[in-house]
């Protein structure tokens, strides 16, 4: 529990907060980013901090494909994925725009796509645990190995960026066939329901989401959903084990995220239950379209920045939400107190 | 009705949207943003655009003094609309910090605050119709006169701002006392309550809420609520109506305003009532806590952006929303399309 969030200087830092010349509280939800970011820095450097420095942001958008696509639950073919991560290389990909609009460093990993894609680009990173899952409907998805070794790659990802400098992180998934692996972690996790859990994803039609529900119905009977790893062998993803991987690391090293949407926030939800703690370095970008993210917020405790109807996935929410968390830091760290600036209380 | 938004690229601009490598609508409020924006631009222009740039944003802040502040229905005197104004000089207040966070130009207005400031910032733009307006709840706020003048400087200086390049206007606002102007303004254009229509502002008691009530329904007796510009004149502000003025040359010169919180709703409420096609030129920023904001923006058909819980002013909320509109126009200048960045569709 070494890391666990220190609140002893919440006083301080809520202070700090109260001194700016504006009604108190009148920032809102900013003041609450604020607030943690500050908790989280002073954490880090074991003394209160009145500087928050987010100033190296990082977008990293986990990749991988699903063997569940296989029976026609996703809007496109598992081709799609290698197309998109070509497009993301080349920086024409709506996270892309995102990323450059707001200044945030990119990168992609390929975590078990059925196609490698051929390219040097230093934006690209290497870490394929197969050539896509197994068909979780029918089969484990992955192998205790390949679990394993998803969980130490996400961590070591996050550590290399950290350690190249990146204060403040978020992730961003593709992958055709992510939402049923998703859904099916979701109602192993927690009680609630396969009809809840299982959503359209970017755009399915009704016969193609029954059959969904059919089929995560059918896996989730075969295992015991008590255990977070084992539910997260038995229908996982690649890039969703990097990504927990990820979190837990982004713990470990007192790094907050900014998380995306539903498929990331899944990640995050295992991640919390593996260990509670990686909350508090969490904030959450926004409530996507994709009905069941609501409820993970709720499970999760969260309130998300944004409600854009976005249902795109790759990051873009959290790309989207980071220039609230420049504008949090800028306040906390230059706004004037009401004695500085001469403004009567 | 020459400016009048034209709809005729409406096909055009749908199709450059539809093409992006994304399922279709999965970028949600993003993309209705993008084609308003495109919209506008190709009005400017005449013809389909493929771009839309808005990389000269500014925020103009008008500020002014209400002698109804007199009546003890603000939490600050008036003198704090002065102090504010140099501490936005000195770049210390949160609008000054949004903006360094986000990259937008700064200036500020003194439309008739109590007392004048000492500068000779070229960020402050002297506009004065008087030393703060009358108090309202026994007198008209300003003379036919001064409205007009007010109406006048206000175009003169969003035209001044285009003409420098501006690109895309968002206005904010400081005058202890302007939520009582506003809350009036409100009940005598809209059917709503006075109950309804005013609030805490930035954080009254029970007892001054009453009071202000009392001050506004007493003032909502004495004159004839049909006419936008008596209204504006019995009980407007001076920074409401520089505003209106504001917002109706932004509209005539085609360039798109992000609409700030409750008083800068109401000036483009009023603005829409005299021109209703202004309304296509407005993208509004948030919803902000003053719970007769809600009502407003529902009144023009408005989405808000965010929803932050803000209640600040200042013109905080649009500079915060304003990323979200760099990076629509990022998606719908430089994302690849299916075809060119060879994705199946």
């Amino acid at each position: 529990m070494e890391t666990m969030l220190d609140t002893q200087f919440d006083v301080q830092i809520q202070n700090h907060i109260d001194q700016k010349t504006k009604p108190m509280g009148a920032l809102g939800q900013l003041e609450t980013i604020a607030a943690q970011l500050a908790r989280i820095q002073s954490q880090a450097s074991g003394s209160f901090s009145t500087t928050i420095d987010i100033s190296s942001p990082q977008v990293i958008v986990f990749s991988a494909d699903h063997g569940i696509s296989e029976q026609g639950v996703s809007i496109a073919p598992s081709a799609v994925t290698q197309q998109m991560v070509l497009n993301f290389l080349a920086g024409g990909a709506a996270i892309n725009c995102f990323c450059r609009a707001n200044n945030i460093d990119f990168q992609v990993v390929d975590c078990g796509m059925v196609a490698a894609v051929e390219s040097d680009s230093d934006q690209l990173i290497l870490s394929r645990l197969g050539e896509g899952t197994k068909d979780f409907s029918a089969y484990p998805a992955m192998t205790a190995t390949q679990l394993e070794q998803g969980l130490s790659a996400g961590s070591e990802i996050v550590s290399q960026a950290i350690k190249n400098g990146t204060n403040v992180l978020m992730f961003g998934e593709m992958g055709i066939g992510n939402t049923s692996s998703a859904s099916a972690i979701l109602s192993a996790l927690t009680p609630l329901a396969i009809e809840q859990s299982v959503g359209r994803g970017t755009g399915i039609d009704q016969q193609q989401l029954a059959k969904k529900q059919d089929l995560i119905a059918t896996a989730l009977n075969r295992f015991d959903r008590r255990d977070v790893k084992t539910v997260l062998q038995q229908v996982g993803g690649f890039e969703i084990v990097h990504m927990v991987g990820a979190f837990l690391a982004a713990y470990e090293q007192k790094t907050p995220v900014l998380v995306d949407g539903f498929i990331v926030s899944i990640a995050a939800l295992a991640a919390c239950q593996i260990e509670p703690n990686v909350r508090d370095y969490l904030i959450f970008a926004h409530v996507s379209n994709e009905g069941a993210h609501r409820f993970v917020l709720e499970t999760l405790n969260a309130t998300p920045l944004l409600d854009l109807s976005l249902r795109l996935g790759e990051g873009t929410g959290a790309a989207l939400a980071f220039p609230l968390l420049k504008s949090a830091a800028e306040f906390y760290n230059s706004m004037a107190s009401f004695e500085s600036a001469g403004v009567t209380v």
